[in-house]
């Protein structure tokens, strides 16, 4: 037979990024730091494994890294979770995605996604035989039209997914926005699962408002979270979800089968340095915005246009002054004329964007963002 | 609604894994060995680290690691197989199951497995749509029946999981067994799914004759291994699958959505050890055939019968000759009284089992074998 996921092709990231090395370009398209985390951390991994932490952690994971995950939403969203019960480490948040999706999504639920969304929602919605309802945030703010997701849910809604800080946009909920979506889920079954991977990186004094920090929500939320953004580690591959007892039941019972458990001695050295730097979570901000701000001044003289990211290490700008291809055809040409790297965004949506927008990711080193930038201002 | 698994509870290896340190029982329950890696694997772990491999790796695998794992195939199976395009990289081998039966198993489709079958199977057809058919294997030699196979194939027949060496019997498929199986399927578009994580542990001059070494069969299967089983480092959970590009193209299109891809560091000193220590598949067999010897000679004084496993490091025991009680019950009597773990074997299967069978893991140093057998002997 066929194809189950017709749609799916390779992933942009593993896309732009071959042809970013085929063509060494300047590598700001997949997001990942050209840095490395914490030496402390890093250091830790290998003693670990020198002390014989080899073997399977439990599937849960290990006690000790669950406890600082809850001792982190306690301290950061004043919400008690239970490390036995609500947390759960997985192998990369995309796995956690994953299994919060098949774990409650049944054949023909509706499960709605906000455009332009991470590309993994569909696919994982799909091949739970479930059907991504796409709502489009629009250009500039890119925030949530609470009339129009009223408007969309219907007795088969089962889920709606909720980024924040959102990628690829960088917007950001706000404490309303929560209320908002508590007063239409209210009297629903509806679940909500929260990515929110970026949630240390926000900027501009802003805060990041957790599913996490508001009771009612969390009842129905899985909300999942990332080591790779927090630490640098992108490629160590670990994140976790946070859930009421009852899901997160549900959730392991997947997990347990998709992955089973995660690597042992990394967890062993995140559960140190959460425990050793609980600052780390309050200086990110300040490191990123360095960085969002030095590559949004170095860009401005150009012909982009863009309003600041409120959040996550991506800068969306609009190159419709320079150009007239396509996104994904721009993205090409952008490589290979310019030494660029960026991702298109009409991959992150079902339907034509209206704008013709790129992504930028500033989590590299000032001389990459000032390399890239000095390309970028020559168009 | 109700739960998406309504027959799954934790785990066993979860469950056993818990009560035996509760109890402080010898825990050969779970299989995983209580020793370490080679040391220059688990060094160079931290060097890789330290130099700042922590980033995603490729979603499909380093290029490095794929190379070796075609390489070590066409050493050990003759099979010539593209690294670019039939080799992916998975978090554990339970990835690699679950993403073979999520990429090709539709809503309906039936997948043959053969109990006691190992735990991960069913719920992957479950939550994928598809119906486990469940054949039995039958004690003493626990082989594969081809003429009830041939009856249990409908239309409807889309996979059949072949797991060799098999997890819990220790059984092996013979080059004959292959031959049968070829002659089954050969004008179906039956797809096979072969789950071979213990392909270098097998004894007494066997052979392991995977679906690689088959090049007809190979034509329509996945091929699932895992390091975690082969270099003592189970907690790393990286696996891998080879199939041919037509079906590792479906294969990815799941896998880059369920974890993307796995930790970079670790690829990167497993493949350096694949290159450098060839031998070390040589050595496995009878590495763990001492272990097996060792294990059963002390038992052989007690109440316990068995047949020598052919491959894994699991050894079958019948315990008639000592207990009324049913296998989970004697399991939890054996962590309570006796102070040791094992696996009660009707976990791995659809119906009772005919027998009073329990699991034993003997991938554990000698004196943990000898305390644990000075118990069991005293039964
Ligand atoms: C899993 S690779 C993609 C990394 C990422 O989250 C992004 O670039 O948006
Ligand atoms: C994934 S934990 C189970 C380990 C194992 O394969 C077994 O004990 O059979």
């Amino acid at each position: 037979p066929a194809t189950k996921l017709p749609k799916v092709g390779t992933t942009i990231f593993t896309v732009m990024s071959q042809m970013a090395a085929e063509y060494k370009a300047i590598n700001l398209s997949q997001g990942f730091p050209d840095f490395d985390g914490p030496k402390n951390l890093l250091g830790s991994v290998g003693q670990y494994i020198s002390q014989g932490a080899n073997q399977y952690a439990p599937m849960t994971g290990i006690p000790a890294l669950r406890e600082e995950i809850a001792k982190k939403v306690a301290m950061l969203y004043g919400k008690t979770v239970s490390p036995e019960t609500e947390v759960t480490v997985t192998s990369g948040a995309t796995e956690a995605l994953f299994a919060a999706i098949a774990a409650v999504v049944r054949r023909d639920d509706e499960v709605i996604i906000f455009d332009p969304a991470y590309d993994s929602y569909e696919p994982a919605i799909e091949l739970n035989g479930g059907v991504a309802v796409h709502l489009q945030l629009h250009a500039p703010a890119f925030r949530i039209d609470w009339q129009q997701l009223k408007d969309a849910i219907t007795p088969k809604t089962r889920m709606i997914i909720i980024n924040t800080p959102h990628n690829p946009t960088g917007s950001i909920l706000s404490a309303e926005d929560l209320e908002q979506l508590a007063a239409l889920v209210r009297d629903t079954d509806i679940l909500l699962l929260g990515d929110e991977v970026y949630e240390h990186i926000v900027f501009d004094g802003h805060q990041h408002h957790s599913l996490l920090s508001h009771p009612e929500l969390y009842q129905r939320s899985f909300v999942v979270s990332s080591f790779g953004k927090t630490y640098h580690t992108t490629g160590w591959k670990i994140g976790y979800c946070v859930a009421p007892a009852v899901l997160s039941v549900e959730l392991r019972k997947v997990h347990q089968y998709l992955t089973f458990s995660t690597s042992t001695p990394m967890q062993f050295a995140l559960a140190d340095i959460m425990r050793e730097q609980p600052s780390h979570y309050h200086e990110l901000p300040a490191f990123y915005q360095q960085k969002r701000d030095l590559f949004n001044s170095l860009l401005a003289p150009g012909k982009f246009s863009f309003t600041p990211a409120e959040g996550t290490y991506f800068q969306l700008v609009d190159y419709s002054a320079i150009s007239e291809l396509n996104d994904v055809e721009f993205c090409q040409w952008l490589i290979k004329e310019v030494g660029v790297a960026a991702i298109p965004v009409s991959v992150f949506c079902n339907t034509n964007p209206e704008m013709k927008l790129i992504r930028f990711c500033f989590a590299k080193g000032d001389e990459t963002l000032r390399n890239a930038a000095a390309r970028l201002i020559a168009i």
